[in-house]
């Protein structure tokens, strides 16, 4: 996977390679999870509509996919630029502006270039093909808001130690339902309320964003680099705002005894398969999966971009000034960032359904 | 880099290509970063002694090295497999019997095989030789132990928001100083005692590691899958006790407003560099190193094997069985952790230092 | 670098990654390299006549690279799918439809599909940039015909062991000037009326494209498996005619003695530099380059799609049959595959040029 | 699989990862390929005895792979570095003294260092384990040598257009039984007259060594830059000695007519697979198998290590200088060619059975 493209340039796109030919795929699969990245509620959201129309320009012949790479694009319009042409020489607190400028030496300064969140839409397109192969695999992926500001989803409303598939239907359909996309209806509503505040303030809030992979096989990861926990904690950390990335109880071990951490086996008496009474691990043991359901968060930062004013610096004259940002931006993006962490966790999962390395001999690919 | 061997094979060893030519570099420089990794201590670590000598085999010649690969070798000694003898179809909680079997078909039961923690001495080996490199550049990287069991080290400590290099000596100094590695001498000893007690009940403790790097220069990190908080996190992920990585202020990220999160920029008046006030973004944004310096933590789970018994499956005779691990255990894996998480950032920094792409046109490799 | 495409769907492309950025670039840059592989004589070339404009739609900023990817894109027009209509489960011989039909099951068959060399463009427009880098290196890359037929061009038309500049510039000019990119005008005429005779009797003929690169530092190469040769030839045996790469005297060492064939070192005494007397290795050593000129040559098969009627046989209703041909085809594709080699080894040059490993200390990334 | 070693250093070795769990292994499968490209015949050979002895290290545990990585050593004895002391500072012609000097600074002069033939060991061993995969899958891999100092095999001793299987099976046993590996015993025993003759004359030939694939199922290759044609075409080329590769016919496809060329369809009566009638294109269409047998030749340049004194440069000096040679070098290398590039072979077709990317739905790793 290949993406490209500025906020405000012409067009962003991903180009997807390896995905199995014979996959029924239309641009309206991709829609679906584009249209849940974007922004959409008046209030608590960033103000920019974009229709972010997908385009498919390749890989795809009489409806299926031919193997080969499927180019994707979404035109930029409904750009206005004005608002960074008079601030394009400060860097800006939270940005990525002068870290782009000291790497590159220059820099596309309007709405972010390619540091932009928007380039997160080409995730969410490449993603939704992944998910769709994933789906062929009884592969399902659920992400939901479990914390914003310091407000916290229930534990009903959350990837308990031992997920079981109806708790994440449940999960899923209650986070779908409202706004911030938290599946515990009472803190969604005081989210909301945290947010507005927020914005009504000039200010920003974060968040907690979970992120539940159900039907995973046993076996996937590649010790000792490229475990499947250290590819998600890079593909989930290589999100914009992520500051943070735990799988199963993550931080929560550090506190933990072993005797409380360990989750013992046992076998389960419906289908004779080995399970976990508890699922602290998250389903991943030694780097590889165990079957039990793959359990990820991340920690979102607050949105840097606040309407309050903030002390910076003039990287063309070299003089600090006070900075006040205008134009239109998300006080809270962990409901955005739902749809794009789904997508990352997707895409790591289909590399390793597709790449089989040091496996059993009897699952090699097959003449 | 690629690591090979297993716990009770014949030798372990790591094979590091792509190190500059013309390094000075001897056994003894390897050996001092794994003498910090062995387990010292009779009461609060693990029993097993061994000498551990490196040995280099290849891409050095007459002291330097010669831009090909450096191999190395531990032998194997003081390896006793009879404990593992007894329960070798039995899962262990908390560690990758069930998950290898399932990917693998077969394992090398013995002390853990190729997913023992002993695999990390190959990691600190190469890590050593990153650590040269890197100090040709001035980048210096430090290791602690933040939190045991619930015990946190004081502020002063950790690595603050804004880490300045005197105190990152002061920390390296007093963390080296005793058997956890904790940088706060009082609460080092309230670890050292919880340590003790876990391990007279047959227990192990978490904690969490913090990891320092200053003198990072800003432009590393290749956006925007390949940032330098990406890597980092998959580096850190992949060591096996590992569950949760955070930058910065990380997971606080989550409980923060924009207007704190944001590090404000201003001229130092000394050098007439731009820096930040604060540093709650660990150094990175954007995914690229801003210079100043780089904070990452990691949570480290306790240790899974533990003298209590557990309940568990025997794989081959598909039955529910009462566990007791014998053998030598440490019951807090988190003071060894130090030097693999340095290692790991040491690896992931000396990669971006050696590749350069999309980066300005003057730092391009001059012929 | 990642291209995106079927000859006959929406559009082809490509997507550059890793160009640094300030360098000046213009569709036009692209443009120009595109239109050389355009077919362009009616009598010796295929008639299918495309604008192919180029679009850059990311990446550019103000004129200058951002060093973050830039995606390409043409459209495709005057595409007329009637003539694969007819043959679409037909295996055309020498062609890719039987092998693709086996890997993926099905197949985008107009035009080739992603079979086509209408491909390469992408792979041009690619080059156009890297070629733009090289320049500011001093890299100049030549490629020109030297056989078509069993037609050679005379030795001084031919990059001889010790190719001088002043002759690589006679070269060029030369074989741009006729439709066959032969530096030699009297075999030129020769090969064109031997490809006017194939395309009457129905038939294509093959050739040799040889091609130069001057300028190129000593020292790019990564042994033992990164060679400069090693990508040199897969660079270019990744393109769809090619069954053949060699370097400097290529095939020709087999049947020399080695006092012939090494080349001897001399002081260069207005440099004072060491250099080779005759160039036999064709600028390259122990997979590492001398700073002599690279001197490759590909053996390119004769055009498959003939209008002569050949034997075959139908995929889907499993039955030999007779096969004829329509269409525009090139009879020789050799005066267009000088370009694309071209583009190849401008691909492979830049790529060592930026990444360094294991190489001189002192030349490491400044930072 | 990641290679390391210097020829005088204290050993080679070869880390092999991503090998399937579950293959019996043991040294003697290694130890019998090595033995093959040992050094043998008094007259026509260096003289060098080494027993190339491998160790296996890691990886295989009671007789079978573990999917860990496989770490094999060989020690290196008999090694006299006396004969490279007098001429460390010189640039041999031929070798890569000059282009290492230029790319590290500094070398192991010893024996040619990193770039000696003998770093070809631990490809052969690497190589084995591949053959030992490959022939659960029915594949087999032969070489032999074609032609040397212009001396070539008749062509019942050559893979024709149309390999079978019988055949191959003669070509294997012939070529073994002489000691240039030529499968026609005439053209073996002039073969060895003309390589007695150079060495007489303190000097070296060339030759061309042929690799035939059997059992190669269609579907092998990944478009558009990582084709079949194009990673062996890399493999081969990374070879110390050899300067061309050609696939199927090759450079003779520049001589050919496109009606010739096409390996017509056909249906095979015995099996009702689809097969072609001639294997011009050596079993590779649009850089994907196809079913047919894979063919590869390589030209091998005359040994550069030659007796008779050439001129060239002493580096420290700066000075030109005349160059006499000592030591033991092979005046032809070709018969110790064959077992290297049949082990890049295998390498190569390994890596594709392992990893599916854009296939067949169908395909895709079973859970």
């Amino acid at each position: 996977m290949m993406t490209w493209g500025e906020s405000h340039g012409e067009a962003l796109g991903v180009v997807v390679d390896g995905c199995p030919a014979g996959i029924e795929l239309s641009a309206a699969d991709i829609q679906h999870e584009l249209d849940r990245r974007r922004p959409g509620m008046s209030e608590i959201a960033s103000e920019r509509r974009e229709a972010d129309e997908v385009l498919i320009l390749s890989g795809v012949f009489e409806g299926k996919t031919l193997g080969s790479p499927i180019s994707m694009l979404v035109w930029n319009r409904d750009v206005d630029s004005t608002p960074y042409e008079e601030i394009k020489h400060i860097a800006r607190p939270g940005q990525a502006d002068y870290s782009y400028q000291m790497k590159y030496g220059l820099r596309d300064y309007r709405g972010g270039g390619r540091a932009s969140g928007r380039e997160t839409l080409a995730r969410v397109a490449a993603g939704a093909i992944a998910r769709k192969v994933l789906a062929y695999h009884n592969i399902e992926i659920v992400g939901h808001v479990v914390e914003i500001g310091g407000i916290r989803a229930r534990a009903r409303a959350r990837a308990r130690a031992r997920a079981k598939r109806v708790e994440l239907k449940e999960i899923k359909r209650n986070a779908e339902m409202n706004a911030v996309r938290c599946a515990d209806p009472e803190a969604a509503v005081q989210m909301q309320e945290l947010i507005k505040r927020a914005k009504r303030e000039g200010d920003s809030v974060g968040g907690i964003v979970e992120v539940i992979a159900t039907g995973v096989p046993p076996g996937l990861g590649e010790p000792v680099f490229d475990k499947l926990d250290a590819e998600l904690a890079k593909a989930l950390m290589s999100i914009g705002a992520v500051k943070g990335v735990e799988i199963g109880v993550g931080f929560g071990a550090a506190r933990m005894r072993g005797s409380e951490m360990n989750d013992e086996f046992y076998i389960d008496t419906e289908d004779g398969r080995i399970r976990t009474r508890t699922n602290n691990a998250g389903g991943i043991l030694g780097g590889i999966s165990t079957g039990e359901p793959v359990i990820c968060r991340v920690a979102v930062k607050p949105t840097p971009s606040i309407a309050k004013p903030q002390r910076s610096v003039d990287m063309a004259r070299m003089e600090e000034v006070e900075l006040r940002i205008r134009g239109r931006h998300d006080p809270c993006i962990c409901p955005r960032i739902v749809p794009v962490a789904e997508a990352m966790v997707a895409l790591v999962l289909i590399d390793y359904m597709m790449i089989m390395r040091g496996g059993r001999l009897e699952t090699m690919r097959q003449k």
